[in-house]
């Protein structure tokens, strides 16, 4: 933990608008890079090996969970998605995004007590259902089983740091690269990395 | 305390650039304003009465002391400084800006617990001296105390939760700005406010 890079943990419920988010505050703040997870499902349109996710095969992903690789994995949506430890200890300077969702992010919190964690809120209910209808990605069926895991995992707020509404993107956007960069200056972070200003 | 508006602390050694930042920040943040102490000193030019400081005559401060009407009071620099109470309870949503010192800090720290307390350090001991002689305000004598000062003022610097650096006057913003708009999407200030976004 002494002298490595920060730990950013954001999560939110499908819908919200956190893949937009984090592709912009990486394009935004500089020092931060994506942890790239592994998962077994398949590549979405758009999606590179390797930069999005490291894609495996589900005897792949089961061998690094035996070898105790990830800091968490889980099934989500019938596809498994897995964590690897590695990502949470970026050298000094280097501060890491992590796309979890709220079981994860515990774990997180246990190998790793100062990481950040950040809940990315649509702005109600109404407005995720509107939002997961207009992507037109889901049927009926995966739409309900998104909004019940969203209410489920809204639940989880209270592990959180950090709240941010996604109303409008420019505001939310503005509400995160704060977080990031106000994270940088606490006092024990930038003790650590030394008093150049002390006589 | 409750459903109070957020109570953000600056100190910084003088010469560290305070007085421009704070300027700056308060043109730029909306639903922020400046805490408006009380002094005996004279008004440097430019200083407004009611804006910068309410200017008292040491009787005057002296009553209001005795009445138990400030947070602290200091002499700093042979004049009396305090910062009224009341400032210390804003209305929800409206957040107050206060400029003390470390030993004033820390009362405040007292009466609102979750006060979030920000020290802006120069450069360098170094940088700090020659802003110092650079300002031409003040005597060999002055100067001298003033460095004296800011060595003690920069022990102190534990009690604070974000330092910031002022190297360069646009970055030491973007960090006080972003450590203002942090601090407001903190989860337990949300959930305060009231969870819109709950079903």
């Amino acid at each position: 933990m002494e002298g490595k890079g920060i730990v950013f943990v954001i999560s939110a419920p499908s819908g919200a608008g956190k893949t937009t988010l984090i592709r912009e505050i990486l394009r935004r703040i500089s020092g931060l890079s994506y942890s790239i997870s592994y998962t077994t499902r398949p590549p979405r349109p758009g999606e590179v090996d390797g930069k999005d996710y490291h894609f495996v095969t589900e005897e792949e992903f089961m061998e690094m969970a035996r070898e105790g690789k990830f800091v968490e994995w889980a099934r989500v949506h019938g596809a498994l998605y897995g964590t690897p430890k590695e990502n949470l200890y970026p050298e000094p300077g280097t501060d890491v995004l992590l796309d979890i969702d709220p079981q994860g992010a515990k774990q997180v919190k246990e190998l790793r007590p100062d990481a950040v964690l950040i809940f990315i809120v649509p702005p109600s209910m109404d407005e995720l259902e509107r939002r997961l209808r207009e992507r037109k990605k889901d049927s009926e069926e995966d739409i309900r089983r998104r909004l019940s895991n969203a209410r489920k995992e809204l639940d989880q707020v209270g592990l959180y740091d950090y709240i941010v509404v996604n109303d409008e993107l420019e505001n939310a956007l503005q509400y995160l690269s704060s977080i990031i960069l106000a994270e940088r200056c606490k006092t024990e972070r930038v003790l650590k990395e030394g008093i150049r200003w002390r006589v």
